[in-house]
């Protein structure tokens, strides 16, 4: 006999949860539209080398590798980022820019599963490329913040940071790439100490530990202070103002809650921008995050491209919307069976319950060959709106009994009202 | 630098691809609704235990095995079916029958890529779990009918046989049902001297012979002709009355073209009844197929219990609705660029669009920073439908200039008035 679970970190998803994940993903699609992303569908299989090209050494050491039977090594996608820069720098290379690309999908990484955490997990991804100027950065986070809205969910707030004031101080100081990439690593873990101790040079480990202590009452004061405090940092200034430029175009455009986070760092060794995080008060794990790669593209062979992305946990926003309890706006569909009284009946009864759902009414046809008292008890038991009984001598005058399983009523009605009745 | 190739029998799917698979997926969701169908969603990654438990041979050889970092032997899901039937052997165990589960996604399989045919493809699937009853049958040939139908394909025809007439002349002739396997695997590739070499048994393999050779004007004449041809073999014979019932009632509900191939047999060994295909007549490849496995809950540790089940290949239909020309039925959105004429405008520009997206219109804002002409030259150049220019002489009247690209006229428009005038 089979095992009957699934693979450790992976999980069936059933009714609600189904349901909840479709809406979503429908969310997701809504808002690309809206904003004008092209939606591309990617294979979750990628070759090694692909996915490896610019990951985290983190990410690469967690990924799901193995060889086809070919011979050839690939992987399950841990992302949906490096499939995308495949399309920007092949197909999609001489498009007009800048490119707006939306993609849904399942992504595999192989982490100690967690409250919200899976090994299988569903991200939708917005990526624009081309455009090096604030307005595509704020653009990633308004759409974000449409999905959030869109969604209902309550009292959400953004994480801003920037990687390029990090970067900026620490290679002024000639810091390598790879050690700022463990620095980052380490910060991003809020292994704040450990990180520090990887810079060898006291100065530039006190200036990094005093970025990390600054903190306004608002993003706005967050934002002075640091321009303040790394004017003489050439790189570190301009990130910094770019950071504002960002925030300044956000906050004017729309109303949203933003804690600006000197020390924020995320996983993706590719950002070289604004990065950021959405969050909701009740649970620990961003429901979505990204930022800008500027550097991303070239590594894939394409000329120097400019690009920020964002991904959002479809699992995460899931477990916010049951947390906040939240009702989705899903049209609700009145069930109805359709039950022949005899044997002889089916094909009547059937051509029935064709011509309702060609009509848009959900139809539960009996196939289970039960008696009358017995198909409306089950049907009672499950909650069903309606039973449409078809029996020989209604069928006479074209006509059935429609019986109304919530009122407690019944009629006979000509089968040509029945849609309408139906619906109410 | 990376490679730039998806994995060999994958690929990318972009612009007109990427809609119709999300159109074909949200049709075949659309028929679920119409037929009291949950959604499911299952993992891609499964046990191998459970994957190879009852998939023919054939596909346990052509699957994606590997083991996870856990040292688990798993594989990527080649079908839906046996993720479906651990539901319904475990969570699902214990609630009412019939369950009706309908889940779509990608599903893997390491055949040679050739024409419609991938190694990443997608299924929309469909299963009936608890009825024994030829209803039960029709009413996957029927959802059948309504997704194709709903998707706009013209000409398409059912194929059906029965597994159950097949197995029941062997059996009767007492060929174990490893050979029976063999002889179905042979008859699905249409190799049926092999078949019939397989069959020890001279009578019965004339008698299979014979079978194979039946073919009326119609499929009733078929039908007919086989209920008198194995009359005298009892499980045959039931099978045969069976698949009458089946098509019976199909035809008497539903207009569809049918026809009935008594050397019909497909390559999953868990069919034991009814079985179908349907087909585009410019297309050698099957758009979708299912059948009857009523054994196949036992094998995963259930209850005896009777079930029936269909697959669409999404690829398979997209290339079908590309190969008809079919204009699919979705909503044009009209396209709009948002342009500042100056920087300093470009937060006001960025509220204007995210009002224009409330109200459900798809906005590109001007994120390259360009200047108006060149930005209008690329609006032209990508046919997009609206420039709203924003500047800051009509704003101190709350106001844009709409400039009509197609028609080659512009207003000034009060911002209000905005969404209205461009659905028009």
């Amino acid at each position: 006999m089979p095992t009957f679970q699934t693979v450790r970190g992976m999980r069936d998803l059933i009714d609600e949860e189904a349901q909840t994940f479709t809406y979503i993903i429908g969310k997701a699609r809504e808002t690309a539209m809206l904003y004008g992303y092209r939606e591309v569908i990617t294979p979750v299989v990628e070759p090694l080398e692909l996915l490896s090209a610019k990951s985290g050494e983190e990410i690469r050491q967690r990924m799901f590798i193995f060889k086809d039977l070919g011979e050839r090594q690939v992987a399950l996608r841990p992302e949906f980022t490096s499939s995308i820069a495949r399309l920007a720098t092949t197909v999609l290379k001489n498009g007009p820019k800048p490119l707006r690309l939306f993609s849904v999908g399942s992504v595999y990484r192989y982490d100690e599963p967690q409250h919200g955490r899976y090994r299988e997990f569903w991200q939708s991804n917005f990526e624009v490329i081309g455009s090096a100027k604030p307005e595509a950065d704020t653009e990633v986070v308004l759409l974000t913040n449409s999905l959030m809205e869109s969604l209902g969910l309550q009292g959400y707030a953004f994480r801003i940071g920037h990687i390029g004031v990090i970067r900026g101080i620490l290679s002024q100081d000639n810091v390598d790439e790879k050690t700022q990439n463990a620095v980052l690593q380490r910060m991003d873990k809020k292994e704040y100490d450990a990180a520090l101790k990887l810079v060898e040079s006291e100065k530039c480990r006190g200036m990094l530990e005093g970025l990390l202590e600054i903190k306004g009452k608002d993003w706005w004061e967050t934002v002075e202070q640091i321009k303040g405090y790394v004017e003489s940092y050439e790189k570190a200034s301009i990130a910094a103002k770019n950071l504002e430029e960002v925030l300044k175009l956000v906050a004017e455009s729309a109303r949203l809650s933003v804690t600006v986070e000197p020390a924020f760092a995320r996983g993706l060794e590719y950002y070289t921008g604004m990065i950021f995080e959405v969050y909701i008060p009740e649970l620990e794990i961003a429901l979505g995050g990204g930022g800008r790669y500027d550097r991303l593209i070239e590594v894939f062979g394409g000329d120097e491209t400019p690009a920020v992305g964002v991904a959002h946990g479809v699992d995460r926003v899931a477990l916010a919307l049951q947390t906040q309890k939240t009702t989705l706006a899903v049209r609700t569909q009145k069930r109805v069976v359709v039950l022949p009284i005899t044997e002889e009946l089916k094909s009547e009864a059937l051509k029935i319950a064709q011509l309702l759902r060609y009509n848009g009414v959900t139809v539960e046809f009996e196939i289970m060959g039960r008696k009358m008292g017995k198909a409306l008890e089950d049907a009672d038991r499950r909650k069903v709106d309606f039973a449409v009984i078809v029996g020989k001598r209604e069928l006479k005058d074209d006509a059935v009994m429609l019986k109304d399983l919530v009122n407690r009523q019944q009629n006979v009605v000509p089968i040509k009202n029945l849609p309408e009745k139906i619906r109410g």
